[in-house]
């Protein structure tokens, strides 16, 4: 393994597997896309040490605390971190984050997004830190995700 | 015509002509917009063959069934098709699909988005395959769509 | 400065300093992100000249017209410029702009979002030309924005 996976053992870090879905669900495409030397990241979900969905499910503003929504974020970044290792190999290999799109869950009156989805963006700066990293982003509140799910992000890094 | 449009006669797969809006709308932007070897491709609606936006109208989880609202994506497949011809000239020129937002008109309990995406991703593996049809993607519930279509989806292919 | 500099002169356009945002708020992103020849425009709100959030707040269709949202639109595109200019050195260096993703905070039966999100792309045509400034877009309705801002628009451009 690489400088990447010794960081995530110094954090103290376990990447879960890939996700188990809810019976019946079919998904029909790539979770990681490479396509040239970039790597595109479907909309991930958080998960649970076993691969499931990780719960609590609901809205920010109505079934979350901000700081619940938070730590869903993260699991998010964990759930992407363990899809980028298996389809790159290495986490070594990510040579740049170039953005991020995190989708909150969320009632019509909430307004605290960007706290939210810092539970991702913390992640990645604490396990890459700044200069591989830094991203571009946007957090923002949709009316529904699948499964109830609090947050979901999709992403993309520049690979080597 | 090329190979993918011969595939697309097989399937008897009739791609419309460019969006009729309803009266007044002005669109200053490319609903295809090739830069370098990316085509990126604007979000798309439902289409009827002459054009004109396909209804039902309305939301998933009020006013249609994942059933509808996967004919709905599927349809915006097919207008994308339509816009992607009409910039390239043949659809052989897209090397490969990069990546797909699946936005669905939602209210705030639904949970199947993924299933009604899939007929956007579906139709994309049926006509390109496989190697060139797999794409990255993500499926959430949006609050309001323009003129209340189910779903729009915007997309990025690399072209040659 | 340069050419976009005195066009934007010219059109009496004053870009807005680094947004500050209310008390407490981390944002551990990068407003723009150069990767090559990319760069990455992060989720921009309107703003004051002085810098701060601009209103009205709240949402399309129950505490916006959609003449105000266009006016919103166009403050975020001005707010996106503003960042740009800091991080490339001069807006001359964008060589072509790639796509947009206009959000509106809008209630269930919004349907106009287009028309908002033109005060935006109206801009983009208005400052760069019709060669430089054509972009894709999609204009989607949120179930809510951070601190309640009308419109948010991430972006991509192409610099040299």
């Amino acid at each position: 393994m690489g400088k990447i996976e010794d960081r995530l053992a110094e954090l103290d870090v376990v990447l879960p597997p890939p996700v188990v879905t809810p019976p019946g669900v079919v998904l029909p495409f790539a979770f990681v896309h490479v396509v040239d030397n970039r790597a595109m990241i479907s909309g991930h979900a958080p998960q649970t040490s076993d691969g499931s969905l990780a719960g609590p499910f609901g809205k920010l503003g109505t079934d979350l605390t901000v700081e619940q929504g938070y730590v869903s974020a993260r699991l998010v970044g964990l759930s992407i971190l363990g899809s980028l290792q298996r389809e790159l190999g290495t986490l070594d290999r990510v040579h740049g984050w170039v953005k991020a799109l995190g989708m909150v869950n969320a009632d019509a009156d909430f307004t605290d997004h960007p706290a939210v989805i810092n539970g991702f963006s913390d992640l990645i700066l604490e396990v890459f830190g700044p200069d591989v990293g830094v991203h571009s982003r946007s957090a923002v509140g949709m009316a529904s995700l699948p499964w109830s799910i609090p947050v979901e992000i999709e992403a993309e890094v520049v690979v080597r």
